[in-house]
């Protein structure tokens, strides 16, 4: 791999000839305009164009996946080719910069007419990029070690309801979740600082709680506070919850932004649980956006330690084929030791953990259930033990049924959660 | 208006009975989850649910826009329903915060598998968000007093090529296109801080010419440095570029996101140029993303002074119509004194003046022209008179082939743009 050029791969749609297509994606991200101007020298096209490695071809189509293509005089019955395009840049266009490598591979390339369809699916960063961003700062290991799990997955869950719970509810829903043996509690990405649970008031009543049970059973629960705010507010709340006695601070990455994120990346002292949400618009257009490949990288980069991917089975439209490729993602090596845990959630419950463990092989994840730990009949003790459960028989190849057999809290769970 | 609720619309398809989709976004956005969970009360629910204002029907197909939605038993010829639905969220669920804000109002909803469509079209914000962020601290007022154009247009351009000009070749560029009148430069996006055109000697280079010109006829130009990067760099960039004379910062908004270009807006002593490279993956798909409307609102909050809406008759595929939209979006007052100035580009020329002006009735408008000045063939002088000249001929409402009979620079532009 190139040292010095940034390796984008683009899922295309287009009328016009796949070469004539490609080379005006590149000529558009880096020297072209739309009239040729004095100082477009040879030599200068030489040094700074992008440069097309390779054209895919795939299916076509009559229609076109977007509205706003142009056609070209003669195109009565244009044909849709898709194609997947490699291009090269050279990254003294823009060095290693997160924010310019971004206007460059993913700015104004998807208005352009000639495209019926645009989507960056893949990209490959030379190491410059780790001499600047030092990347996840806990990662897998700095989690598994303040939460003080190994060898099975972090099971947690999400405060509910999402918003509006009074800051006196806190303390008894954290201890009773506490109590029960999860690993992990997060915020949801709805409730940062709402005046019914203000921040700095939830933290004190969530830490108190914590530290209790931890004194009484000798395991302290990670929380991911969230403290997704403007620049100076996250400072503070990253503070107060280090102060705390806090392991984890949780952000919605896509609100913030790249330059927030990795603002805090610069000065965190504790793993920074990445929230997707919003997500949903830059790729359930198939033919538009990014793919959660390249969007995985861009954030690994940035140094988030935790990435949200969805669950198996969930209630959102993706599809499960792409959930477990998402966490298969996370789980690809990086620039060597840039590992983000990948976060499971929506609809889970034991059960899940069969198809999830069986796809990926691993049990490095963060798995959230919320009613399928507190809606368990057996209670949330029940319900968190069911999860560990569940994990077991994954990784023992034990049909889960049979599991039941011999575990009530798998039976209780199947009849409850089974059918969904 | 109420002052306690944030109103958001938006457009959305589905195969499910209106009513009930409305309250699914409503429910997912606020208080629910997949199971009722104990901390539910009716008095939680009443203060803190979004509510449903009102669902418009519009028209419905037989296929769905965008794939991953759920069809429940006994849909076995759906119809998908498309419809503008607002709804009410209570401000004290987020406060006037823009990030929790966006993961509210375009967050997780995005993914919902009840819908195949979903766009966020509209935003109204109540005034705490105004007593929060300051908003545009230059706006048109005072962009127009720094720039010292009024009445007109401020006429621009691009430097070009994108990327690549070595350094030694800016300051011959820049002093013939501010001899030549013009009243604008902009860095491309492509361009912050590359090794052939370092950030520190670009900016010293560029100013230094600028201010030789200024200097002999009076008149000083506007360059828009693109300071787009990490949180720190973009305060030293800034801190340079206001040092060094200068008097104005792009930025790539996308790129950098609400946290950090509401934390430049902090300490700007300079107009924020706001780039939307990356725009197009966010509104493309008709029924996904943010249409301009909303957008435009976020970055106005956040103190955005000048925001790029394409140009009519654009090399992109924004249609004239939208384009037309987003610049009256722009220049359609909010709190008062929000006042952003939109950027007008993309195959500009002398003529473009016409069909833009007839339809927003303002020249407060940044209009910017590469080939359309540069390659004139009259000259760069003549390229920039040209533009001058086209306004007139708007503004005075005479057709433009009338005004070329008297007027060479719109002859010469009409013989080689008017056929574009």
């Amino acid at each position: 791999m190139s040292q010095h050029h940034v390796i984008a791969t683009y899922l295309i749609e287009t009328p016009y000839p796949l070469e004539l297509a490609a080379e005006v994606m590149a000529g558009e991200q880096s020297t072209g305009t739309f009239i040729s101007v004095p100082g477009e020298t040879p030599e200068l096209k030489e040094q700074h164009a992008a440069k097309v490695i390779s054209i895919e071809e795939l299916e076509s189509s009559n229609t076109a996946s977007l509205p706003g293509v142009h056609l070209a005089q003669g195109m009565d019955h244009p044909v849709y080719r898709r194609a997947l395009v490699k291009l090269s840049f050279p990254l003294h266009n823009f060095g290693p910069s997160l924010t310019n490598l971004l206007s460059t591979v993913a700015g104004n390339l998807y208005e352009l007419r000639e495209f019926s369809g645009l989507r960056l699916v893949d990209l490959e960063l030379p190491t410059a990029f780790s001499e600047r961003y030092p990347g996840p700062k806990f990662g897998i290991d700095g989690t598994r070690k303040l939460a003080n799990v190994y060898d099975r997955p972090i099971i947690g869950t999400i405060v509910k309801p999402s918003i509006g719970l009074p800051i006196a509810e806190y303390g008894p829903l954290v201890r009773q979740l506490a109590e029960a043996g999860l690993d992990f509690i997060k915020d949801d990405e709805l409730c940062a600082n709402p005046p019914a649970a203000p921040f700095e008031q939830r933290v004190a009543t969530v830490m108190n709680e914590i530290e209790r049970v931890a004194d009484r059973t000798g395991k302290k629960l990670m929380y991911a506070f969230n403290i997704t705010g403007e620049i100076d507010e996250m400072k503070r709340n990253h503070d107060l919850v280090l102060k705390s006695g806090g392991t984890c601070v949780m952000v919605s990455l896509n609100s913030v932004g790249f330059a927030g994120v990795t603002h805090l990346r610069q000065y965190t002292e504790l793993p920074i649980h990445g929230h997707r949400n919003q997500w949903g618009a830059m790729t359930r257009s198939p033919l538009l956006g990014m793919s959660f490949t390249a969007y995985q990288k861009l954030w690994r980069t940035a140094g988030v330690d935790h990435l949200h991917t969805n669950g198996v089975n969930s209630k959102f439209t993706e599809s499960n084929e792409s959930v477990i490729k998402s966490i298969q993602d996370c789980l690809t090596p990086m620039f060597g030791d840039y590992k983000v845990m990948p976060v499971l959630s929506s609809a889970q419950w034991a059960g899940s953990a069969i198809p999830t463990y069986e796809a990926i092989q691993s049990r490095d994840v963060i798995h959230l259930a919320g009613g399928g730990i507190l809606a368990h009949p057996g209670g949330i003790a029940a319900g968190v033990r069911s999860m560990h459960l569940g994990w077991e028989a994954a990784v023992q190849g034990i049909p889960l049924t049979e599991f039941a057999q011999t575990h009530p809290e798998i039976s209780e769970a199947i009849r409850i959660f089974g059918k969904k």
